[in-house]
């Protein structure tokens, strides 16, 4: 996994998060600790739902890529989280369904005398039909050094 | 922990969530597996962090009163999330500082028909001084039975 510095920002700039596909037992296992709904961690719930199977947590997409592959890639250069918005939940993510991730920069403003940059992170996860199933975006503080 | 039906719903009622307060133990388990940055998992690291401490990752606390008040109060009658907005990341929250936690119904929509019904949270976390660390808006389709 690529480590990046500011000097890699820049405006649209997009970077790739690669490929997740959780299992069943990876559902049930984040849902215990994070969204303990019936429908996450039972699978008689988790059919009898509107999904009709085993879907994420609304959290777990991002969260996977996050530890996966953003923290690794810029984790360095974060001083601190500023928002998330936009979070859109536009279609479930079940078990074993491989989905990509993508981060662009959409917005990019660096503060040269602060030494500090603020960068707005667009996030777009999609499915095998290449379909949104979940878009976001976090602005984030970054150091610059 | 009272659990809710959507007969309990209504546009701006707020419900309370009780007071999180985390531990240095707290913060860092949570970040080693879900936002692994070092000022979240080492004392050295968190001290020479802007932050001059630890600081709960920016999900945390949002993840706590889910898991400990909102699931239990309201979670027999989610269907699925819809999306999250103008989560702000206002101030750092620290180890062993004591956190509020109230949720307020800031949109409303019923569909008879459909027999389900459509609400946006407000999420207001405050400290000892009673000022926002963080706020943010989850939209939920919960069942109407």
């Amino acid at each position: 996994m690529e480590k990046y510095s500011f000097k890699d920002f820049s405006l649209h700039k997009s970077f790739d998060l690669g490929t997740v596909t959780l299992s069943e037992q990876d559902i049930i296992d984040y849902a215990k600790l994070n969204d303990p709904l019936e429908f996450h961690i039972n699978k008689e719930a988790a059919f009898k739902s509107v999904f009709k199977g085993f879907v994420a947590s609304g959290s777990q997409i991002l969260n996977t890529f996050h530890t996966r592959s953003w923290v690794k890639m810029f984790g360095n250069t974060i001083i601190c989280g500023l928002e998330i918005n936009n979070w859109k939940f536009l279609k479930p993510v079940y078990a074993n369904q491989p989905i990509k991730g993508k981060t662009i920069i959409v917005f990019f403003k660096p503060n040269e005398e602060k030494k500090h940059c603020v960068v707005t992170w667009r996030y777009e996860f999609t499915d095998e039909k290449g379909e949104f199933v979940q878009t976001l975006e976090i602005t984030v503080l970054h150091r610059m050094d």
